[in-house]
């Protein structure tokens, strides 16, 4: 038993949950180029709030090749605890491919030979800590301060998100975008890009996302959020330099993995396996649950590559978010011009697929050209990555289209 | 708009989210006789484990009167943060009723003119806090040291927290039980109930639960326990008499609210209001959204009254839980005597309901005699209180027949 613990547990010290059950299937596929991180500055950016920060600065890669048309460009906007890193690898030696390089990559559903691919890590990403991701954020250095913003930076929305993302595309002189698309925050950024940039998106896919931030992940997003304002380290912002609150990270890092990773997946990879031959849980404090184990393996592994602040201003973002940044959902759906499709995920317990049902039938009230699919499986909103080739064909008929 | 949040926030200083909804319509129809608390003592409790706890004592209420054939009892087991209060009032004044008051009463589906009902407390019940409920556990004095155990008390099993629940029942000379049953947790206790003392019980209603922890059960309480454990109050258990970790249970309270409530009961009492009106979330960090001050209203209430260390052993008792305590789940399931009867909450995003249609497929398969019944709506897990009325005649008829 212990042996397939350590299949389980050790042989992933890759630092996504989302990569391990991928990484058992993706090695062999991953999109062929390397892909090496680039990075993209705005001078002064200005918030829908009317604050101005400047020296923006955050990275993104790009798989494929942009046409003389420059009409064949697809955006991939990044998820809460994900980067800009959708496919490919930095190094032939990297454990795990980007996060959705099972349907990048050529004669794939999103197919480099046919599109350009952009994938920017955006502001406020988390992930600024993983060797890679690059944003500007609340741990970058405030220039009237000479230290870092804190909990001082701006508050962002999801249309500064968006619109910092594309200011990225607008630089390609991109005119219109074949497709906007993400998974999760990353599927709301691309509804939200939908209804702000009508003319120049022509389609959106919205992986097992919102068209607005339901009442059920507000509370979500303040359950995280305590888990990290508990901790005396986070100190109200003020961590830099000192003690970072690593234990209240890891806690809602914990608490985001278990809701997002459905029943399937842990039950697939621990079941009730003990962590050790011979070590009872209910015998000693001690003594794990091999499923207990996995949790806090991946909880810590993301908390050390994360900024807490950065974590809270994700989840402002995602709270204040309704599509279109409309006083009502109507009224921002109206402005969309774009074909969406959407693709919840069956078994999804966070972003549940009655939300995406419920969209659907509301942008079909609108006149909008909407379609609907759901991901299969029992692993919950992971299925956005584990299941996402089962809707490959849809994805790449869509683009198609 | 602050008015109709008064309304959702303030109008509801009752300590359970259980009772937020209920409350609205259940008070009038209380259980007519007022109850009273009343303790059950074991002057020595040997755990499975094979330790030896002395001077064990635990409250529980009766509802109704035992027949001169004693073979009209029904015992009701406590779910994770609730208590033995199921019905009627301590007092005319109290806010609301007992959990499961609209189903226990004179002509209600629990018909406390032909059944007498018992429920305990039980053994390490983290609501000793509350000013009614009793239990041993952590928080007991230890006889040999003379402070409390904190966790130096014996790890229990759910069988450990059946076995002394059976004691309170044979207290009353009781052969046979008409009926064991219980929500989530009590409904774990119940079907071990059934496993352990096939011979003495007749009929069992499990109401959202499992007949064994799931790896996804287990890795919660991990995540659960992780947020009470980075509280540096907590110190390892030992804070009785000084600061205790309200921080990090409330932290954890808000996580299993969050994913018990389900998606539909915050969306109703919330949606997306802001606290208070004119104060926008998106643009002030002291600005939260009514979800929040909600869940944050209620995980406090909670945290008040419950003892973090009684928590935690529950986890663990949760955790171990495999029907029977058997080296397997057939094992265990095969020795149930009892008419089984399984009501799954179909929102539930926690003993999501595939858990106990897999049970049932799987009890048929061992020749037991099921039922299976959904509760509609959702309200998620809370639905096994929310909306118990709406499988009232399914529970009615099953015990009557």
């Amino acid at each position: 038993m212990k042996r397939r613990l350590g299949y389980a547990c050790d042989g992933f010290s890759s630092l996504a949950i989302f990569v391990f059950l991928l990484a058992v299937s993706g090695w062999a596929l991953a999109y062929d180029d390397r892909v090496d991180k680039k990075t993209f500055k705005i001078a002064s950016f200005t918030t829908v709030g009317g604050a101005v920060i400047k020296d923006v600065r955050f990275g993104y890669e790009t798989y494929g090749h942009l046409n003389a048309g420059k009409d064949n460009a697809i955006v991939i906007l990044p998820y809460f605890l994900g980067s800009g890193h959708a496919a490919g690898k930095y190094a032939a030696s990297d454990e795990a491919a980007g996060y959705w390089d099972d349907i990048i990559g050529p004669g794939k559903p999103i197919d480099t030979d046919r599109y350009f691919v952009i994938a920017g890590d955006g502001l406020i990403n988390p992930a600024i800590k993983d060797g890679h991701t690059l944003s500007t954020g609340p741990a970058s250095i405030d220039p009237h301060r000479g230290k870092p913003y804190g909990m001082r930076f701006p508050i962002l929305s999801m249309r500064d998100l968006v619109n910092a993302q594309k200011a990225l595309a607008d630089s390609f002189k991109i005119k219109k975008l074949h497709a906007v698309m993400g998974l999760s925050m990353g599927g709301n950024q691309s509804i939200e890009w939908a209804a702000v940039f009508p003319e120049s998106t022509e389609r959106i896919i919205a992986v097992a996302s919102e068209v607005q931030a339901s009442a059920y992940a507000i509370e979500y997003m303040d359950a995280l959020s305590t888990c990290i304002k508990i901790d005396p380290s986070w100190n109200r912002g003020d961590y830099y330099g000192k003690a970072e609150p690593v234990a209240g990270l890891t806690a809602a890092v914990k608490v985001l993995l278990h809701q997002t990773e459905g029943y399937g997946a842990v039950a697939w990879a621990a079941g009730r396996k003990w962590t050790q031959l011979g070590s009872d849980p209910s015998r000693s404090w001690h003594n794990t649950y091999a499923a207990e184990a996995m949790l806090d393996h991946f909880a810590q592994s993301f908390a050390a590559i994360l900024d807490a602040n950065s974590f809270l201003y994700q989840t402002k973002a995602v709270q204040s978010y309704i599509a279109g940044d409309a006083r009502t959902l109507d009224a921002g759906l109206e402005r969309i011009r774009a074909r969406v499709l959407l693709l919840p995920a069956r078994s999804d317990l966070l972003a549940v697929p009655e939300y995406s049902r419920a969209a659907a039938l509301r942008l079909k009230r609108l006149g909008k050209d909407v379609e609907y699919h759901e991901i299969p499986g029992n692993v919950g909103h992971i299925a956005a990555v584990e299941n996402i080739t089962e809707v490959g064909d849809v994805i790449q008929r869509f683009l198609g289209e």
